[in-house]
């Protein structure tokens, strides 16, 4: 699977969650605690919101471990909204064009999870694509795949009902083609100003996620970064969180 | 564009054209004498037959005139029957799943060319692969997509005709959307017995094509490796040839 | 050769002169006018201050011309100092090690040129470094062996004594060795606070080197990066500059 | 640390032993069970010999494990003699430079160890490399140099001998310096005829090494590639394998 991690609140370098802490998204790479693989090493990606309306974006096919630009870079970048992915792939490529943090205009999207008999529902998915959007289709994974069809569903104006409707039209299409893996959905997005995460799979198992408000905003990962796990809140199956920047987060029900 | 070359005749190590002649295809890489751009640094691969049903492939994404793992390969691996690309990409991003030649099976598909209009036609192209082979679908470009079309329309019975075919409805495509940039179609390919080479545009206007009957084999280039211009042929605008290990080649009008 | 960039004054972002100008330096990765070679696409690097005491640093093997990164890390990172350089190979490996600007605590380094015969002259030269620098000599070309040599002469004290110092030693080195091949020394330095750019050759012919004073502060190219070549200011044979942030550059004699 | 794989015999295609088993050199990439780091993600290289003097070789700093033209190449190339190595960095960059197995004329080298406080060491050793050998000298690991200088002492007459000597030489350097780490030399070598293989460490705890008289061939590994453990029989410490193709092999000390 993957690991990911996103920041929202007062300007912080990207090194402060990516790489300093003990247990730090790098680390992550090659020693995850709560994934179903250990290693993370198949790529990478960071986006980062500046004052530009459209987030930069840095991202990597080799192991986050061993990458001395992005040691670089996440210790002169600041941003008050960022979002950091080490990638396990599952059956697709390691290319630059399947990582993670995936980018359109100004949204980003992690995902955490998989769409199950994927070969098979492929086709089905992208066709949920708007024609508008498919050229930025540019890799071959599920999550982007979703995440273009959400954007495709009004993810502008209710990004939530958006990704609900999709992942809905999933399920359909896995049970007319009698797929029987599990569709599981643990993923971050944003718009820039906003921070959703959600937690959800449709055999009750989807991957770990947890938020924190520290000292000075708010972090959401799929494990804790630090040892202070007493710190960290768990969201559960089903749920969901939002903040705006400056405001406290709010949790909801997803799906 | 990009610039290739075939091979098929007594086995000969790789470098013998790929590395060594004055104008090599890793020359061209640099400096192309008769594309569209020069420079062809955009990726590159080749793909070899051996004693295996299916082809072996070697490619990757920086330029082939700085790649040690090529010249080794190239001085290493023998073969009676192979393919060699340096890509200048037009438009898809450069990756391996890019690079050319395409495999599948114990086919190998190089393509110089464009169909132009891509992002706007690229779905509708993409819809003429059957299910069985979209999978195989990994990366972006038009070439990929136009081979996989062809394995869909009866490629192993009869190529020419296959070709012929998808060309064709990409050509109703071109006009259902109104797409007025040129479809161009120079291009090689091989069931591991045969080698076919075509070179065809919608304009008339399709890259450069030659062959020549060497000590050793014919070699199919997108332009001499040497300095003895005299001695290729250039295959003509809507021409083709085909030619069976040990046999003479043959030439044939192609659309 | 190469082909760089050195940028000094108001905050702007790196794109406003690396990729947007009609002849950026992303173009002269393709297209060099005045270099020994056209094509510098054997990876690049760019360098910048923030507010950190040490400069931030991307680089990587392929060309400049087709990095996404590049593009996106040059629209999100506004600086008052950057470097930027494109690079074409002379004998050592395309690897990140061999990127330019070279980096050592806050200083950055650049040079467009050659220590001729440097393969018989590398180990007079790296022993020119100093024992404390010798675990930051990483890669194998000559440009990283001069710049840890100023380092270990003085640089921070007289950074333009420390590499006349150098440059002199190895003129010794060369006679002693009986070296003939010409040494060259385009470059350019920062301390994060002044930059400095000179040009000498022992043959008279350097590499080319320009600057302008813009609308907000100073640049110092290899080439001009727009059309308007009468608003750039050639740096003689034997020249120099040396510029501190809000003040006019001062020309001065090297070597 | 590392793990690696050397065979000799009769000729086999690559993947029977890199990529097939079910403990194979790729699945050791990221789940050896003997090593010291578990993940052997930083970079890989594959060294073989064809009818050419000088063996080819293939190696990039990706994973092994998500490579699909490591898997290409050796499910083509068979040889009657070749090396594998998975990486694990211990303190220098992930570069090709920096792979395993290093190559000089019809040498090739691999190691899986290190030379304790190699950044202190590093200058002394490098001077133990003779001159006309420097050029070769790519990157900045310990096991090149150990390589380099043991070509310079006579390798070729006495590969034995030459490995020695050069240990005993390091070790004094270690003593004059006070450096206190280990050194640890579990290495394989072969000059394209025989292949040797030794375990030795100053701290008496070398990396493991196992060897095998499979059906076909003698097999060196790190750690056994299948299931059957008893069929692998450990180098001890102090201890070494000397085998020439078509004789079976003997055990030496060494040290």
């Amino acid at each position: 699977m993957c690991r990911f991690l996103a920041y929202c609140g007062e300007p912080v370098y990207l090194e402060t969650l990516v790489c300093t802490p003990c247990h730090s998204l790098i680390e992550q790479s090659m020693h995850a605690s709560e994934a179903k693989t250990e290693t993370n090493g198949d790529g990478f990606g960071v986006g980062w919101y500046s004052e530009r309306t459209e987030p930069g974006r840095y991202c990597e096919i080799r192991p986050a471990w061993s990458d001395e630009n992005l040691l670089s870079i996440c210790s002169h970048v600041r941003s008050h909204l960022f979002f950091a992915h080490v990638r396990a792939a599952t059956g697709t490529a390691v290319s630059r064009a399947n990582c993670h943090p995936f980018k359109a205009g100004r949204f980003l999207f992690m995902h955490n999870g998989q769409v199950g008999d994927w070969t098979r529902l492929r086709r089905r998915i992208e066709a949920m694509i708007p024609d508008e959007l498919y050229p930025a289709r540019t890799g071959t994974t599920d999550s982007e795949a979703i995440f273009l069809a959400a954007l495709g569903q009004g993810m502008e104006q209710d990004s939530v009902r958006a990704f609900r409707s999709v992942l809905a039209q999933i399920e359909r299409e896995m049970e007319a083609t009698g797929a029987t893996a599990p569709l599981r959905f643990t993923a971050t997005w944003t718009d820039g100003e906003r921070v959703w995460a959600v937690r959800w799979a449709s055999d009750g198992k989807p991957p770990s996620l947890y938020w924190r408000l520290g000292d000075s905003g708010l972090i959401v990962v799929s494990e804790p970064v630090d040892a202070q796990r007493d710190a960290w809140t768990p969201i559960p199956t089903g749920g969901g969180l939002v903040a705006r920047l400056g405001s406290r987060p709010e949790t909801f029900t997803f799906h």
